[in-house]
């Protein structure tokens, strides 16, 4: 059973409270509770985060990210992070970047991010799905890591 | 029962044949037989197309995707081809972006996509895995936009 | 009598069918006919064509196009490709771009035509008007120039 | 019957006087006179101004332009001045940018023009014919305008 | 009586107390009890925060500042941080953003912000003054858009 | 008794006139009016100028603005005047910036102000409101500097 | 006996046949004639191509190209082509690129070749001669692998 | 005799009497006095004009700058003007620039000129002597431009 | 006896247990310890700080490094952060920063930092032994300064 | 008989002595010796030069250079020099820019010739045979050239 | 009386040789001849030296350069030297940059000068005359430098 | 014993000659045999050498510094030469950069080397120290190399 580390990034806490036209008015917590039983389902097991400090994301991913088998993450509006994408590389777990939104269909600064290239993928553009879509996406990459780790040993 | 046109581009039919040290042994022959399989399983019909030609490629969009509910579009180093995205636009149907590889951990030129913009979203770096879930996100867009159209009729 | 040929470039053979509110129901046929009768009514030709795909665009420069005495030409979203304005140069035909909107009110990259340096001029932001315009543009550039010619014989 | 305000811009009035083997023997007053009896023509009223300063073109478009139904410019040199593009937005009157040189084939500085944005279209390359081109479009620009707003009263 | 946030970024806690020469000896509290009273006089009440953490920030954004009336915000060196202008933006109160020093008098990066195109407006350059300019700003602002909505109600 | 010149640049002459779903009803001369109240009340006296010519406003800078004490301008589309900053150097009067609306919140060009380096400090997006909140900034300095040179004297 | 394909891109038909000033009057056929006769002599088949489509050279590449020792390929408009550079990369077959004219001392578009990095090396300037010493230099290049080879066996 | 017209731009009539511990005591008045005795002891005569108007320079190049051999130009704040710029081109007049300052060796924006390509040539840096060597250099450029017509003739 | 501010930015933490092919074995502590005997040696205290997050290390500036007479600053990914910048150069303490790699080696963002521009100096590439080259470097320009003040007494 | 300056820039010395893993044990002196042998069977006379210092280049330009027919250049890490361009620009003669390496495959800098637009054309990526092809394309120039003036006698 | 350096940078010595179409028949020791005989009759002796070298010119500098009142300097195709910039410095002589050609009408890398910012001022575009121009600026400039040491003496 | 080549660049020569009010009064060769000093006692030997030009430099780096052990290189204002960077390269002995003042802290064009990319690392901004503190860096990175060889041998 895979261990996974779910990070949202800072204001991902407003979720389903403010500008609900936009973004819908299901919150973090239902949204999480979704993520968990999917995950749940797919053999695996979800550990939710949420901060608006990008210190404390990296705490929590020297601490409870480098003990899990993969990463899905919404850096939301600190996708330009250096020492974020530092800290994925330091921890050398496999990590899945995705955002609601179509972020390259908006403004210029959003479709720059420095923590997709040391990431496995992005899924970007399918609201909540593009999590599930994402964590799905993480589960087959690991399975067939194992799998090419054990017809290598 | 939605119709999806998937449509990939140039050199994509090397798939399997050529650098397979890079892109495994699977041809697009076997990947497009795959993808219609899980598209029959999630109640969808699945009509693939291959050319190295840009011309081509909008041809199809015009006759054959926009009598399709939804297309799923790998259009590989035509990614920047101005005249596919307005094809996208033109013919007016939902369409997902997939790469195979993640085109953002490589050289600059890969990261710049004229069509994302005109798309839902996009699905890069799972490999084969990139047009499962760009196909599964898709499905699902079509989904909540018939609830959506049901709940408002 | 002056032969012209009118070029046009992708999806424009959905004018009228596809996105009506912005670009009117006129089809590319009946545009070519109201052209046509113009023409006539000018003292000229016109011979309509229209693809997708650069390559046959090319071909039809060098075939058609270099055995009559002027183009009209809507690249559409192929205005940046060296190859179409390089055929333009090799026949040594003159040759008017137009755009039925006002590229240069649009996102950046509309704005940039390869093919406009190689011109005699340009007609942007007319609509279908931007086609008659510059075909009496361009009839009356060559009358000019066989006026010189004759003058200095 | 169309009141058209035609507005010439920095060193204009030099036309035929200098430079004659360049732009030709025609005079700016000759060359109004020619546009004012095409207009008539047409069926409109066309009158000529001319300035070497950007103030004095502003506010004659703010006297003269506002009280007309449509406007012909041939900013010259001053197609970069913000102040002559909010003036056209401010007084929200047609217009039409014409320069009788292909700016486009010319040094880049000529090519970008601040005034384009906030036109109906653009003729460029045609030597005088510009403006009768311009003029033309701009009085069917008007005429499609009253028809739509004859249907739609 | 409106409430209004009043927030200040990094380094502003060393107001007063170093760098005398440049920024006066007037100390951050002294500033806050001088706007406080200024507040009160224009019948509204402040609540002054300040913090050298970005995440801080936010969260008290989103908690003591959504539940604000206004805010005034001088970001200091974090005007280019992306998270707070998303916050803002989340919490949907209208923000003034200000600067002791002429931001745009001074190296190129200062004179960059990416939180003044979510705010109402901007006002730098006048030391200790530019906070109650704001401030008079604000309320002004607040006060239009109450008699907009009592009017239309 | 303060003296103060209030520059108004290119097309603020139609203010209240044209587009007043964007800027209200209220016209240039009851600003001004307003303003010179509100100076009245602040013991100032305000010298109101407006001009659609960049000349004609650095000749009143040198004529009027420099037996000024101080300089409110609202260069509106010539912020980008290298002549108009100079001018305002060249006489060494304290100035100030303001725009109506928040130019760091419209197209690109308008957040570059070639002015506001040579200004004590800028005001923008409070509508009106911007020129008061400017008036008061500009007096409030000048009494400081009068405060510190009676000091030092 | 090595195998080598002769690449030409868009309007190298027209070789010889117009801007005969410019080009020489040597056609197409004429050159690939001389150059097989060249390649003969060197000890090695020459297969010629040309085509005015991306798509079409791509086809050649992938069903003639790759089953040859080598390519020589003047792209001549389309050598900012990625698909084309793709396909040699894809195919794996040594290319070497050239060019008739000296590309570097023309416009700064024409010096720009996304194919020379996927190549041995480049030719240009030569005339008809670029394609001589590329098609030696390829052979050489070809030999000195197999004895490299022949080595290491 | 050489009739030379001499043109200042704006703010330069504030020299002399703004700014002395910059630019020196000398006014403008004094500097054409001692620069109209140069040009009588090099057998030339020297007709002075200085405006803070772009239009007033252009309309004063066309009436006076004309008739005259040559033109000394010290364009200012100007200096990126292209309506003055293209003024010297149509009246086909030399013309040379002058700075009083070194202006590479200030900010960025002064050290780029529109008007010194269109110019024989540019004298900067040496304050007031900048306007006599460049006088000097115009008369010597004309002299030997004389000579050679009158070899020729 | 100086006091020594000694400050690891985000994942610094990391150092010796993660990515030991690259960075080698000994972790911060053990680097810590070594860099305080060395300090001793030379005649200095040294007080060790890391932290993942900006404010975090801006408070300790205020708070400990600013009663210190030198900051020894290692910011890693936080290079680029100006708020560490500002802080800096509040509290007006010599800072000396260092990389353990050559970062001038890496990708172009590890090159820029804005935090060299407010030191003394800084080393880079000698691994661990930056931080001690970085100390001698730092105590040896405070011995200087103490000097050249001794000599002014 | 043709004679050419075959030159070599910085660094070239070293070939075959250090870095033989990248470009072999082949010295410079034994590749000079084996295009001079080429140069004879072909009828020209090589006369080979060596520098690590630019002026030196020139000065060898200016002498012995220009009393030859034409040069064959590597100018290895000097491929940006303005004053060699300008040498031989100066001289008149013809040359041939080579490279060992495909320096279009390398980091951007190398990629940047000052020389090339100054010579007849390039060769770049055949290691030594860089050499021998850039003189076989140097003396058919030369021998072209010849053919044409002695027609035109 | 003044000492004065001319100083020539590379390729200069070829003037009145080689290019004689542009440059006219005036060899460089012709013209050093005529501008020492101008030196004496203005009171000042001139040093003339012509080097290829960058490393002599700044030797040259360093030894005599250094015991002169100024120096006239046209670095030709050496503009952009940092190191004869930072030698011009580093000796403290006022220097002239001169260039023969009008280097802000030629091509873009023409009209980048490091020495300029360095220098007194700049004389380009007057042929042999912008040397004796500079020299007569350079003489008037030490002059006054001493008229204000004489009298603050 | 280590032998360290110490090499200097242009205008090295003046220290301690010229601007010692910047630089201090110590002279290149004081700071020499203090160096030299302090490499004896760390158990080396230093072999200083200035030059003006760059081909000298690279002369000496190919025959004394490629007989030696290390390199500490001050290149001065010859930090962007490729020549210099490649001779490094190319000899393949470890090299330290090293600058007295903090490039990053002056003008852009002193802030980008071209050889540190080729160093093990770079010093900055210590004046005289750097060169120690290079040298420092320099022995310890020679003696873990050892060490590293030892170990493996």
């Amino acid at each position: 059973m895979y261990r996974i580390a779910l990070v949202n990034g800072p204001n991902m806490n407003l979720l389903g409270k403010r500008e609900v036209g936009v973004y819908g008015t299901e919150t973090l917590e239902q949204l999480n509770r979704k993520l968990q039983a999917l995950a749940a389902e797919l053999g695996a097991e979800l550990i939710p985060f949420q901060s608006n400090s990008e210190g404390a994301i990296i705490d929590f991913l020297h601490e409870t990210g480098q003990t899990c088998d993969g990463i899905v993450i919404n850096p939301a509006s600190l996708s330009q992070s250096y020492p974020i994408a530092e800290a994925i590389t330091g921890i050398q777990v496999p990590a899945v970047e995705v955002h609601m939104s179509n972020i390259y269909a908006r403004e210029a600064w959003h479709s720059k991010s420095m923590i997709v290239p040391v990431c496995v993928g992005q899924v970007v553009g399918f609201g909540g799905g593009s999590y599930s879509l994402g964590l799905r996406g993480l589960l087959e990459h690991l399975r067939i890591q194992d799998t090419v780790r054990a017809n290598n040993a």
